[in-house]
């Protein structure tokens, strides 16, 4: 009876970017996230340890959006030998008022990518110095790329150093940057020779301990943390706690897997203490960065209110574009 | 790039049914959760209130199963009023080696139903009296119907009972079982009334208050409850544990649950009482019933396992009959 919507990631790709209306969209997500009427529960989590791989489920309802999308994401760690990308997934898209599946959106992660990208961009304006013109990115990886991007929507981003384990990737990274954004972009020998002396740094890479110490960070810096979604990732040293402002996307969230986690876990931090959400700076809740000098840190583990926004527009656009197969679902 | 099998409710329901498979494969799969390797994450819970709605997010890793399912369960209580079904849902079936989607199994609940019935079969298989003649049907709805049917694929079942809150549709269920199952069946004025020397019990309503009580048991008796499957809902009271040997499909999940929750909420079992699983019957591992007289209940709240193993089945019938869509996912 009823029809759902299929989007292929190549629909998908033709009618959703990372641009300002992306940006938008994210950032009117962490403002219903700081109003406290935001459904969304705990992270879902299967591990398949014979295999490598793992699948996170995220959700969240957002009153006002006719729709919530229920994300899942696999990641299977040895694919690459496979010929395979180790990172997949789709969003079902739900109607808010009936429950009824509308439309099944198989991005294969393109749409987590956005998401994920444009809330860089979001921590960028609320959080950094607003002539952030020098950019170091710790990775070379997807969201490397794409949160460089991004920052370029919201900061007059002249320049950029980058650092990845693996050399050769970094070298890629560089040039890729060169031709695809037009900014004057260098490899670094050290995650600290990278950030010195920049205005932002952004960390993209899946770590499981810590690349970034306060002994590296000089005043004014800001820091958008994107790589820990797991508990077992970690970027940011914690002696960075006792030198940055810190914030983050959602507070619960982060306590368990985000940066904050395992500065919980050495005792710098307490499991209990209350600190910012982003949403909050935004709405005016909480002060952002209150001076030139001062460090930022934006911890970013990836909500699922975000997953809803970004399927509630992509939902949209491909609409009214035209996009898609209705599909009979009998 | 990949091809994704796309399956409606119509051509599941061409493919699997309520058999002797069905059951079978319920029955490896409690086999399997005994076993101690399977992965079953806690369930995902997403409530939307303002609109009398809930999904539930079900998954489950079952080793040697070459595919594990996610499975969105939405429940919209008010639908009804707009001719829409309360329940829906769907399932996604993935590779277990590399997490890539195989098939959408668009199935609006029919696998979920057929799974629930086939559990109860299994229940009374191991632990109902093999003479079981009668059984008294608690509800009138789906499962009510379904349940009946799948202990006449386990046990000689001749006649049964039903009660249920509205005289109408207990009245139009008896008239449906007579036809459809050919068996003697008669409507109860009370739970009590209906459950008096019945061989077999089974509850199957959304009730929130205990329908049965001790007082209403006699010995030798099997009880199926598997109308709770959150956290309010409750069909079994308190005392009942005391009269009854308790089995579930999952201890963990029936103490946030199940009947258990609520008897451990009113003090008459502790959070840490281990009670013994179906699956650790079927192995051997616990004994289940031990005499004629002895009364047994089993507790059912369903498991993201049962939905791993009946997807999987119904992907391969699928498969071998030629059914569904092929949609390349670009």
């Amino acid at each position: 009876m009823a029809e759902i919507s299929i989007l292929t990631e190549d629909d998908l790709r033709r009618c959703v970017a990372l641009d300002a209306d992306a940006v938008s969209c994210m950032e009117d997500c962490f403002r219903a996230l700081a109003g406290g009427t935001v459904v969304m529960p705990p992270i879902l989590s299967l591990a398949i340890a014979e295999h490598n791989g793992e699948v996170d489920v995220k959700t969240a309802y957002i009153p006002g959006l006719d729709s919530f999308a229920i994300k899942m994401s696999p990641g299977f760690f040895d694919n690459p030998r496979l010929g395979l990308p180790s990172v997949n997934g789709l969003m079902v898209l739900f109607s808010a008022r009936t429950g009824l599946v509308e439309a099944l959106l198989l991005d294969n992660g393109f749409l987590t990518d956005l998401r994920t990208a444009a809330a860089g961009a979001v921590a960028a304006r609320w959080l950094s110095r607003e002539d952030t013109r020098s950019v170091a990115v710790i990775g070379a990886g997807v969201q490397a790329k794409l949160q460089l991007q991004a920052l370029t929507l919201v900061r007059p981003v002249e320049r950029a150093t980058v650092w990845a384990r693996d050399t050769d990737k970094a070298a890629q990274y560089a040039a890729l940057i060169r031709e695809d954004l037009s900014l004057d972009v260098s490899t670094a020998p050290s995650v600290h020779d990278a950030v010195q002396g920049v205005d932002l740094i952004v960390t993209t890479t899946p770590s499981d301990a810590p690349l970034l110490q306060a002994a590296d960070l000089s005043p004014g810096q800001h820091i958008t943390a994107m790589g820990s979604d797991t508990e077992h990732k970690n970027e940011i040293a914690t002696d960075v706690f006792s030198a940055a402002s810190y914030f983050c996307d959602r507070l619960t969230q982060v306590r368990v897997l985000g940066e904050l986690h395992h500065a919980i876990d050495a005792g710098v931090c307490t499991p209990d203490e209350v600190y910012p959400e982003l949403g909050q700076v935004i709405v005016g809740e909480v002060r952002g960065r209150c001076a030139s000098d001062e460090i930022t840190l934006c911890d970013l583990t990836g909500t699922g209110a975000q997953d809803t926004a970004i399927a509630t527009l992509a939902r949209r656009r491909a609409h009214d574009a035209g996009l898609g197969s209705l599909f009979n679902s009998g």
